[in-house]
């Protein structure tokens, strides 16, 4: 056998590796997408009866739908969110085990559900409950999330190349952490069923991005320090 | 034509096969992660007239969606089982031909078919009829399973690397077999339309996860005395 | 620049070229996958009203849907067929152009009418005119195939390999252009709304697997010659 | 380590690289595969009463859904069209940061939209308000584009072999401003609620294959004067 063929087979066991990393990786994107493009489901086209003046029939439908077009706006930044932090991730992941597959999984079967609890969330937006729900949903993504970037990190199964870059990993945990503990905040102060505790719970949920802006900047200070 | 060329031609070529068994094995993953998606359309918004207490009626409406909720997480399990056991299956498979391609399209038919008798299941899951119904889907797709498996791992058409993993072709194989057996069991013992059999299939049923991880013990008992 | 990065760096290119045109046909499979699922969302869970005999209401519901089963069957091996000839083809592609992509859109369109027309035969499948309407979105599939087939294959463009596959190509034209004249046969016949040309209509349409397979021999021989 | 090792580890890098900015890519076709064929989805299979004349029936639910049929074929080309533009666009990306799978992302938002708006429209096509709304999300989706275009061809960021093809992306972004400009006349004429406008607006709309085909056959010049 030429040198060519033996360095080509050798490449090509890896690339089967590869491969079936990147087999759970576009299994995973097929599932946000589609998850993601569902949320538009749940907005349906208004049904008008039949009236002389269906213009403002319409803009009136349309209107009454406006807490819907948020929910809908909400759900796709969130899932849209969740993907970008997937997307990092397993940008970092250079193996696989059975276990790192079925923890994915997981955190699938909570991203599926977003869809449902999402449009609960759009058509009884102020029933504090259904919010609750709809946090909770999100809580357990954020946790399902963090047990993959600690199953991943460590260094045991030699799955990731966060060994090389533990400031990152321990950045990220930090992040996953403080935003499950804000969903799980928010699902909380949803509970009293009180005026107050309402808005508290809704002004906790969007201090997210300021979170993450806030602990992006750390970390790049950090990566500059060493 | 230079030497790097050349082999680059060869390399082009052979990537081209694998593209063409990646597109099989990529399209399978998309009909998988739609399945396992639209699952949770069968879970729909609970409807709930004009009342002044709107909470407690959700709450009711939430509690008695109980048993769909119960099976979107069984089907999604069992959903993503199947699609491990094809991971793993397919990360041995190493060329394609025609045959293959329609056992796969047949895999993926009963695949396809789980959202509608999960769904038949989560609507009418007391009677045994709708049970059988899901349990029958669940066997056919065992069946498929199995008919891969020996077709891909069959000396005779260069399939797969099964050839020097015969120990592990013949476990799954016996795997297969075994939860096919279960799934018909659990149809079967649904026919009397008897409360005893009724609570014996669903018995049978939830020994699934048993069976596997037996069957996997086994497996690595003799996999490190070879 | 050593000779390995330069190597590289036109694999890499190369590469380039080769993802869009992988591109094109993984948005193809992805189209194809959710086709083909979403014709289960057609068959959809039969609501049945509170009655003390659940079981045999459920089984008459069931019964009452076989024709639905049989369209789902149907398209399902319709939509399976096509993804077969797809992969098939494009196996043979080894480049693209805007009119290709613009031609397999063209394909893609018909296919995701399928879910559709499908459906409407699965509903009123005894209705001659919804079993024409149904043929004849099969026919605009065969038809956009034969264009994707004589674009491809002629040589002047530098599509595809099909210019050392001259017999392959002209065996596949023959293929698509019989199945798209039984499709169109199978529509026409169902014109004249009469007992006797709906049932010939039926039974052209149920000639194409023996078209196939007739042709598939004649290829062979036509092969082993050379 | 070998020479062949330490350039294979090279290329592995280079290509986990590659492979991050593909799933990017691909999820972003997932996406558009879902919306596209969700389109399909607003066409529900009519429901027509027991009756003695089934074929009149149909044909005439049918003939009254044209516009429903004509809808869904306009929005198979328009976001089939961006699809092209985002498959070309993408050809010229070498790499990817944070802020443009954003601008991605948000590019993909009006994406799903689309289904949406374009069943609003099938529904309620002759209402000006909302063919506006349509329009508008059609001029969100070319925003968008134009936003990717501008970040991805400044050279400051590396992310495309637009440094080496300016005429190309002066050409695209003409291209994408011109056609953004149409949707917002388009929309902007349906303001007024006047049949005159009304027609304006749809004319305008039309226009756009004519620039499409004008600017290409310009840019065809600019090019083989260079």
């Amino acid at each position: 056998m030429s040198k060519e063929q033996n360095y080509h087979q050798y490449g090509l066991q890896e690339e089967r590796k590869q491969f079936q990393l990147e087999r759970l990786i576009l299994f995973s994107d097929a599932v946000f997408a589609i998850a993601i493009t569902l949320l538009v489901i749940e907005i349906r086209v208004p049904e008008i009866e039949n009236t002389s003046q269906f213009t403002p029939a319409i803009k009136l439908a349309l209107y009454n739908m406006l807490p819907q077009f948020f929910g809908f706006i909400l759900s796709f930044a969130v899932i849209g969110q969740f993907w970008l932090t997937h997307h990092k991730l397993f940008g970092h992941v250079t193996n696989y085990n059975n276990k790192l597959l079925r923890l994915n999984l997981l955190f699938l079967f909570w991203i599926v559900l977003v869809p449902f609890t999402s449009g609960l969330n759009s058509r009884y937006g102020n029933v504090d409950f259904v919010w609750m729900v709809y946090c909770l949903n999100l809580f357990f993504i954020s946790l399902s999330l963090i047990l993959i970037y600690k199953y991943v990190g460590s260094a045991k199964w030699h799955l990731s190349n966060f060994s090389e870059n533990k400031i990152l990993l321990k950045h990220s945990i930090t992040r996953a952490v403080l935003i499950a503990c804000v969903f799980l905040a928010s699902a909380v102060f949803s509970i009293p069923n009180n005026i107050f505790f309402s808005y508290l719970s809704r002004f906790t949920f969007f201090l997210i991005p300021v979170v993450i802006s806030v602990l992006n900047k750390r970390l790049k200070k950090q990566l500059t320090k060493h």
